[in-house]
Parts: C-alpha cells; sequence; structure tokens
C-alpha cells in the first residue's frame, strides 16, 4: 500500500505551485506598494505563545506536541503571536510606524469536513505604532488593492467595515449589560448563519433580556453610514463613530468608497479586537470571509510585553483561489520555454550545449534532448514545450558556422551566422 | 518572562527576509533557464514515508508526533520521499523527463550543537526519467550556474564529482569483499575528517584485511580524469566511468569544467545512491557542504512503487549565506520607496490620498504620513525611507491644481499640474 499525502493537506503539482506563486507574487507586490516588509517566523512555536493569547481551548486546533527536549511546542495556527513576539524583541530599535507583511503556512487540526483543509497559506499585513483611523484606512485598502490587482472589480467584493467600540455603545443602548456585551457580540457574528429566534434565546441564555436581545439584533442590522449616524443620534456615545467614519472618508479620497459598507453584523469572533474591524466578501456571500482583520491596540503587550497600538488583516489562499476560479480569472499556467535546442547527430551535441549554456547565461530558458532522438522527435519534444524558438545544429551548420532558427510564433526559419546568434535569439524571446 | 522563539529555527526581521528572498529568486531564475518547473508538498507527511527510506534510525532526528486522530506524522527532514511519492502517484500522465524543483522548509530534531540549527530551506532540483549522464551534466550545471549567478567565481567553489559504480569497482580492485563495500564507503566518506589509521581500524574491525584498507584509503584519494584513467586501467570494470567521463565532456561543453573536478573521496554517505554523485564545497574547504547530489535509479520504485530513474540536488540556505557573507556579496537589502507624499494640513489630506492612491496604481510604492505631522518632521521621515521623489502639496498647490516634485537624487523641486504629476513621478522613479 502506497503512503499518500495526510488528510486535509495538499500536494502542489507544477500548475497548482504556479497558481499558488501568482497569487504570492501579488500579495508581494500590493504590499510593497504600500511601503510594506516582508517578515517571516518560525512555523514551530512554543504552545505557550498560542494559550497565552487564545486560552487553552485552542489547543484542541492545534498540531501541538513535545519535542524529543521535552518541550511544548505547536505548529502555528496563526501568524499573529509570532509577530508581537518578535516585535516586542525588538520593539526599540524598529522605526514607528512598522508596516510588515509575511506569506506564513498555518495549520489547525479540524475535524475532517469534506474539502476542509488542515493547511493554507495567508496574507499578513499589520500596521503597528500608529492609533489614527488612517492607519485602518491605508490595511483596508491593501486588501483592496490586492483583489483588485488579481482582476476583481467592485461587483465582485464588498469589504464590511464596523468597530467595536461603536457596537458597545450601540449595545449598551439596546439594553443589554455591560458585563454581557460580548455574548451580544456573539449573537451579532452568527446573525447571517442562524434564525433571529435561536439567537434570541442564545442571549436570553446568557442573561440578556428578550427586549434587548431583539433590539441587539436590529443593531446588527445596521448597513451603511447614514442608518449608523441615525442610529447613533442622541446617545451619550454619539461620538464613538469618529473613528469609523475618518477611515470611511479616507478611502472614499483614495476612490475606493464603491468597495466599502459599513456593516454592523461585523464583529469579528475573536476577543482582542478593540476598534475598528472588517471582513472582505465575494459579493454574493457564497463563500466564506475572504479576509478579516481589524485593531488589536492591548496585543503586543498582552503577548509580547510592550504596548503598542496595531492593526492588520490574513487573507487565506484557499477561498481566494475558490472565487478567482469562479470568475475565470486563474491565470494560464503552462509552462513555456524560450528555446529548444536541435542536435541532428551525436557529434553536434558539443556545439547544442555550448550554445544552450550561452543562452541561458543571457537569462533565457533553455531545453534539449537529453539522449540521442531524430529531429522529427525532438521537433514534436519542441513543440509540447512550447517553446519560442527552435535551433537546429547539424554538420553543415557546424561546417559553415552557422545555425538554424525557427521562430515558432511567425513559422519563419532563417540561417544565423553563429556570431549573432545568440543576440538574435535573445531578441525572439524577448518578444514573447 | 516573554516567550521566545525555540532553539534552533531563525526569526527572518525585514533584513533577513529580503537576504532569504534573494536567494530563493536566484534558485528560482537558474532552475527556471533549465526549464524546470515548481512543485511543493506538505510540510508534514506520515511518518512511514521516512522510516521507509531510512530505516527506522532516521525517527530520533524528527520531528514526529501522533495526531489528534492517532496518525504516526512528521514535519518533513527532506523533500525526495515527498517527490517520489507525487511523482509515483501520476506517474502516468507526467511528460518525462520530469524536471522539477522546489524550496521547502526542513527539520530536523539535532542534539543542540553551538550556532546548529533545526530548520533550514533547500533549494531541491530533480530530474526523473533519463538515464543518459547527460542529465547528470544538466543537474550539476544548474548547481554551478546558481553560484554563478550569485556572483561566485570559480576561485570561491569546486563541484567534487565521483561515482558509486566507478568507486565501487575500484574498491572491489582494492581487496575488499563484495558483501563490505559500503563499510569501504563509509571510510572514503570520512578521508578529510579522520586520520587514516582510524579510518583503517574502523574497517578492519568490519572485516576489510588491513591491506586492502590502505588501498581504499588510495582509492579516495584519487583527484581528477588522468589519475582516475591510470587507476581503471587494466581493470575488469575497466569502462565503468564511462557515464562519469560523458558527464564531465558535458559540462566541459557548456563551459564549466573549470568549476567540476572528479573527486574519488565524494560516495555521499546515503545507501540509495546508484551512479554519479557530487558535492559542491567553497574552495578552502572551510565549510560544510554548500550542495550534494546524485543519482538514485531506484526510489521511486522502492517508495512510490513505480521504477524511474532519477537524479538530483539539495542546496541548503544556511552554508550558502554564510559564503555568500564571507565573500561580501550580501545584496544591499534597505527598503527604499518611490515616492513619500506630504500634506501641508490636514486640509491636504484628501488630495494626497488620492494622488498616493494613483501611483499607487501604477505599480509605485508610496507612503505618506498616517497622523498630523509638520512639513520637517514628514520631509525626515521621508529621507529615513530613502524615498526617490517627494510630493507636496499645500493650500496653494490646491488652489492653482499643481504639485511640488522634489528629485531627492538630483536634489531640484519644481511645479508640475496634477495632471502631468503621475506621468512625471513615475518616470522619475522608474529612473532609480
Amino acid at each position: 500500500m502506497k503512503t499518500q499525502a495526510l488528510p486535509g493537506f495538499r500536494d502542489f503539482y507544477p500548475a497548482e505551485a504556479a497558481l499558488r506563486n501568482h497569487i504570492f507574487s501579488v500579495w508581494r507586490s500590493v504590499a510593497g506598494r504600500y511601503g510594506f516588509e516582508e517578515y517571516d517566523g518560525p512555523p514551530l512555536e512554543p504552545l505557550k505563545l498560542y494559550t497565552d493569547k487564545s486560552g487553552s481551548e485552542i489547543v484542541q486546533q492545534l498540531y501541538n506536541f513535545l519535542d524529543k527536549g521535552g518541550r511544548e511546542i505547536s505548529l502555528r495556527p496563526e501568524m499573529t503571536p509570532t509577530l508581537a513576539r518578535m516585535v516586542a524583541a525588538r520593539a526599540q530599535g524598529l522605526k514607528k510606524p512598522i508596516r510588515w507583511f509575511s506569506i506564513p503556512q498555518l495549520f489547525r487540526y479540524e475535524r475532517q469536513q469534506r474539502g476542509r483543509l488542515r493547511e493554507h497559506f495567508q496574507l499578513n499585513v499589520d500596521l503597528i505604532g500608529e492609533t489614527s483611523p488612517l492607519a485602518d484606512a491605508e490595511v483596508i485598502a491593501v486588501s483592496i488593492d490586492v483583489l483588485r490587482e488579481l482582476g476583481l472589480t467592485e461587483n465582485d467584493f464588498k469589504v464590511r467595515v464596523s468597530d467595536r467600540n461603536v457596537m458597545r455603545a450601540l449595545v449598551l443602548a439596546a439594553g443589554v449589560p455591560e458585563g454581557l456585551v460580548d455574548k451580544a457580540f456573539a449573537a451579532c457574528d452568527k446573525i447571517d448563519r442562524e434564525p433571529a429566534e435561536v439567537l434570541i434565546e442564545k442571549m436570553v441564555a446568557g442573561g440578556i433580556s428578550e427586549a434587548a436581545g431583539a433590539e441587539v439584533l436590529k443593531v446588527a442590522g445596521i448597513k451603511g453610514g447614514e442608518a449608523l449616524r441615525a442610529a447613533l443620534r442622541g446617545l451619550a456615545d454619539e461620538d464613538s463613530a469618529k473613528q469609523l467614519f475618518e477611515c470611511i472618508d479616507s478611502l472614499r479620497a483614495m476612490g475606493l468608497d464603491g468597495y466599502v459598507e459599513i456593516d454592523c453584523s461585523i464583529v469579528r469572533g475573536l476577543d482582542y479586537y478593540t476598534g475598528i474591524v472588517f471582513e472582505l466578501f465575494d459579493a454574493g456571500k457564497s463563500l466564506r470571509a475572504i479576509c478579516g482583520g481589524g485593531r488589536y491596540d492591548n496585543l503586543t503587550r498582552d503577548i509580547g510585553g510592550v504596548a503598542l497600538p496595531a492593526l492588520g488583516f490574513g487573507m487565506g489562499d484557499v477561498v481566494l483561489g475558490e472565487l478567482l476560479k469562479d470568475k475565470g480569472l486563474l491565470p494560464r499556467v503552462e509552462s513555456q520555454i524560450s528555446v529548444f535546442a536541435v542536435a541532428v547527430d551525436s557529434d553536434d551535441l558539443p556545439e547544442v550545449l555550448s550554445l544552450a549554456h550561452e543562452l541561458r547565461d543571457k537569462g533565457l530558458s533553455v531545453e534539449y534532448a537529453l539522449k540521442g532522438q531524430s529531429v522529427g522527435k525532438q521537433m514534436k519534444v519542441a513543440a509540447s514545450r512550447d517553446a519560442r524558438v527552435v535551433l537546429v545544429i547539424g554538420a553543415a551548420e557546424r561546417e559553415e558556422s552557422v545555425v538554424v532558427v525557427r521562430d515558432m510564433a511567425a513559422g519563419t526559419e532563417t540561417k544565423v551566422s553563429r556570431e549573432l546568434v545568440i543576440e538574435r535569439v535573445t531578441g525572439l524571446a524577448a518578444s514573447i
């Protein structure tokens, strides 16, 4: 019985690896436009790094174990704790604001569901050391521009933005007691996935009155700036949305407001968010969130012992790949080489090797047959590799110091002197 | 007490990540010139995949554990078993020869030695489905060209090449019994690290006669084609070096023979090699091997159940990085942005955001202050970020529909109309 890959883990054959590299390359290029620099940490960390942030319940979702030195360790389920650890270790020396991104592979042991993976790659973009809502706008803009760069438009996706301080004000005004705000948030978070009765029941079970629970669901239904302004009018915390509105205004100035919508059902499940939060969905909301993030001003203090305001997002490769597929935006990934060099006879091989290596030194991708084959067979291989140029060298060509150059796109064939052939072929290959 | 990274694991701050990306980018680019396509597999695999190849002793060097489903799994210590598994699973459909490369992170739990890491990244280049020694030359040429592309010359490194079939013939002729060839190989492998007496003692303890042991060390001392030809002359297996010499001839035709040396101390420790083997060392041999590889014609049969001739190499990032550092070949990695946009007053911010986003849409890296700051402070930040161009927008500029464009390299400043500024700035930024 042959050994197979573990369930929930992907093999990347060249076509899949090329798609992955396409997404990574867009991630890197867009993050770079905003001045973000790449970092990385170890895929294995002390278990404590994750339980300190998320409590001991997280352990059941981890690939954790004892190493041979008796250390409790875990594969990373998320990047933020590593980021907080690294930033805290050099907090003094790093210029603020810190603009960093990373593309880690992350691991979660989830009960096997159909097609559910146990690993994925995630773009993490974080901005540390700045409280201004312009920082929030900046980070949200990166997430939007990644999708635009991949070919998606405002008809394809929306960023839904909210603010936990605003939500707190609204939920308190709805009659939720101070200590039960988290239970109200949990209900808001599930408004698209569970019926209202069930959510109200859960809130009531948590100690929230039925009337307040019904009000909470109304709050979670608020969409758009006008509706939010109306809901806040007259509240003691009327100003709580100042940051959120400034963030939206900045995105408008960037020309990105068409991609953004205020949506009070967005609270993000995780306790550590402290301000503006957002999620990016396909327009039909038929897939899971493509991206989620927000402000977490206390995390570097709690994990790293150094207080720094911070915010960021994570965007996974799996849901993003599904959306690109749905929209027909997967790139053409068949490999193509620049040059295939044909040796008519084995005596011609040294000249083929010499020429091939000169062309490779110019940066061209070059192949040739690794064993003696007929010219016809070699031409077939050249065609199957989609070579831009085919070179043919036989005894006659060597005698004359020429090379037959076939331009596969134009279907033309010329003899070029050996001295000029490198220049000619690099020119042809550049014209792909 | 703050949580720290595990011993033997690296944090990649932006400067280190940039160096890593530089090496990865050269690896990808050179492999691409030879028509190799990138693949990847999971960093976690069933433990059996590694014990099937290397026996149960390997387990003491692994990060292995039971997952929550009771599976025996391990972090990958090497890539070849995953490669063999993936190739075998699609052996029918893949065009031969298969030219694949990968850049996995690999993990070994080694007893902590000073500075010894427990993870590294490794370029794996493999060519599957071809027995011709031209394939061996092709793969060796990739390893040489990677180092050339990084700026190293034939004064800096050498590829030491041998062939286990040749070594077998020579060691048998030296009087080693058929069943003890591996013990003789083990001695050859250590000739640079242990005194001759110790090696002979070990061979004698293994059942090889003292006279034969002394002959084996002479064999391991053979360097260069002439010496090898002389040693083989008159042996029954005189032809055993045909493949090796053809491989060297092909490298000569490529113009790479200056980087290559026949060296019979190279046998590679691992049993699965079946033909030509090679290691790449810095010229002074002051570092560990930079790269090692060879032909392993039985491995895909043993692991994947599909017999295919194959060969390849692994080149780690750590020793390579040390060599580049020794030679002063580390690239300049300070980050530089194209444009810093200055808002004189907060009223100018929307115009700064709009302009910045237009420039980002052109692919330029653009930053601006995320909170209100004096122009002087903003200019300082721009300088610290090494911005190529600084733009200044104040009330007067907005009034006139112009932008002040400061070319930081030339030290000149001009007013450019808002309509033309994008074109002007993209032109300036391109001239970096």
